[in-house]
């Protein structure tokens, strides 16, 4: 008999690295259905006497209290966009060579794998640390769960430097962009279409928003060393009343991926600029992150993860949650296990030996 | 006690014009609710001697058996766009400087009434006329019941020419324009949009399309001694997959009225020719239908209208069932009361002398 208190699954983070990674990712957690992996690990951690283990909602921070001159957060979100039938995880090859496919496996149980493995082995690491696990990270960012417990609990988070593992392809990824979304109106005046001459038709009127977004080149900003490629982009058009009418607005929704050398009020008038003449609304905006490795806990957490994994510095050019470490004043970087091109995708998958190469290095970081 | 089968309305076609007007329009008929107003008309022409009535569904027909030598049909549509809260109808001004406000009024009662009028009255009308009145003019083409009474009765409709009392503001329109959709397709390739260089955006790759639209010059072409003016325009767009996704396609919905001197097929020849590098489907087309002026029954008719309403002939633009007519071998006009450009529109109203005018010059042509 098991006890109705027991989680379905138990984890094991002393055991095989890559059979923990396979117990989490086969423990679905899609974005709201995060509860039983965060039972599963905090039930893995709470037995750890060097770990104060804390919760809200399904969030979970476990951290040591050694009296470190240094503390840095190593943070990572539980939810998974949705399965696409490639779940349970299958492994194939052998050894490092070895892939293991499923959802999760890159967005990112490679890096909570690796977390909850050094959270319960390390007791006296170099630095203290504050391991975190956080849900509803791949929805609307109202729900975040960072964000939960920034409102909630920010002397939580109190740190130095924050490692945020995210997938990396195992290299470090400095900062983030940020993003925008804007929607540029176009209008027009409806008419029959057997009499269109009588209207302004608006989805003509919007070649010329086209014609711009086409034709514009995005810039390269180099922010602390690290060159952040930029992007404006039409994700959306609509328009038309019905099919004999001309219409009288067409929308274009916009997203701007700027560089963190912007704010966000910067990133709204180089939006504006660009669409002088039309109607523009700017329906949400997130502030990118620097990447902070001019800071000395994070040069010092490069050069140690580096020396381990070679390559160098690389700026992240997707939004992540280190732009909410930037907002409390906490550089971060992300670095974890998997290919992000990889992400979300149906043959999401990921090189074991990243896995491994990732938890062998952040252990090589927090011991010496 | 009123008996069941008696109608709710009855008309009185020997009364006041405007007063049967009023009453056709104020018994509500948008596309499927006909059959009240069907029964009613059917009811006021049953008793007379001169008519043999017909009935298929809600559509009716009224004819005389004369033994002319030519026999007209004179056509109109029973069924209204749905009601705006502008039912029932009120009356504005005195005499025939006096406008009939409400559904219908336009499109097309005030022709249903003409004709209920005429039908009852002219009882040897110098051809033989076919009176028709038909059902779901306003919806879909397959539920047309002129069509339906085509397919089933072929020869309740054998005419030497037709006039269909759609509103031309007392005018006379010849033939119609032709209409076709297609939808141009410009593919992309999907990639997040923080590194949108690694995909294609679709919705950029249109502005091609827009400029081609926006810069098209709708020709004007001559046919039988009318102009028709062509248009060709976007009537919907449509692109996107979500905030954060470079979007893999993006389609534009074109409407192209084309004048009768083409084809259908040369009008999709035309399309493509003006898409060429795209990928076009042809979603629908309906054939235009030359005014047929020069057909010695339609001369005879615009004459005899003519000279009393004043005015020269002119091309209808809009899409109409003369098409069906045209299809048949009958050349066809349009002739009623009522603006068009204030069909289908919550403040639709008609002047009553426009409806006064086309029952007076109808008669003068069929009783001299």
């Amino acid at each position: 008999m098991t006890a109705p208190s027991t989680p379905a699954t138990v984890l094991d983070p002393a055991g095989d690295l890559i059979a923990l990674t396979r117990a989490i990712c086969d423990l679905e957690s899609v974005s709201g259905g995060e509860t039983a992996l965060a039972d599963a690990i905090e039930a893995a951690l709470t037995p750890c006497p060097h770990l104060e283990v804390l919760r809200d909602g399904d969030a979970l921070v476990a951290r040591t209290h050694l009296g470190r001159p240094a503390r840095v957060v190593v943070a990572g979100h539980l939810d998974t966009v949705p399965v696409a039938a490639n779940l349970p995880t299958r492994l194939e090859g052998e050894g490092d060579d070895a892939v293991l496919w499923g959802r999760g496996t890159v967005d990112m149980k490679g890096g909570v794998a690796v977390q909850v493995a050094l959270a319960a082995a390390l007791q006296a690491p170099t630095r203290d640390v504050t391991w975190v696990f956080y849900d509803h990270e791949e929805v609307e960012a109202e729900h975040n769960g960072l964000g939960r417990v920034v409102r909630n609990h920010p002397e939580w988070l109190t740190a130095d430097f924050a490692v945020l593992g995210e997938p990396t392809a195992a290299g470090v990824e400095g900062g983030c962009n940020g993003t925008m979304r804007a929607e540029v109106r176009v209008p027009g005046v409806t008419a029959h279409s057997a009499r269109s001459w009588t209207g302004t038709n608006a989805i003509h009127g919007t070649a010329e928003v086209l014609r711009r977004l086409a034709g514009y080149r995005a810039a390269e900003l180099d922010v602390d060393g690290l060159v952040y490629r930029e992007g404006m982009n039409a994700v959306g058009i609509r328009g038309g009343v019905a099919g004999n009418v001309i219409p009288d607005e067409c929308v274009v929704t916009v997203n701007y991926r700027f560089a963190p050398a912007r704010s966000v009020a910067d990133a709204e008038a180089h939006v504006r600029e660009l669409f002088t003449g039309y109607d523009v609304t700017i329906t949400d905006a997130a502030p990118g992150a620097r990447p902070g490795l001019d800071h000395p806990a994070a040069a010092d957490f490069a050069a140690a993860v580096l020396a381990f994994t070679g390559g160098a510095p690389a700026p992240k050019l997707g939004w992540t949650d280190v732009a909410r470490f930037a907002e409390l004043g906490i550089p971060a970087v992300n670095f974890g296990p998997g290919d992000p091109l990889l992400a979300h995708k149906d043959d999401e998958r990921c090189a074991v030996g990243q896995i491994r190469l990732c938890h062998d290095a952040l252990r090589a970081w927090l011991t010496t």
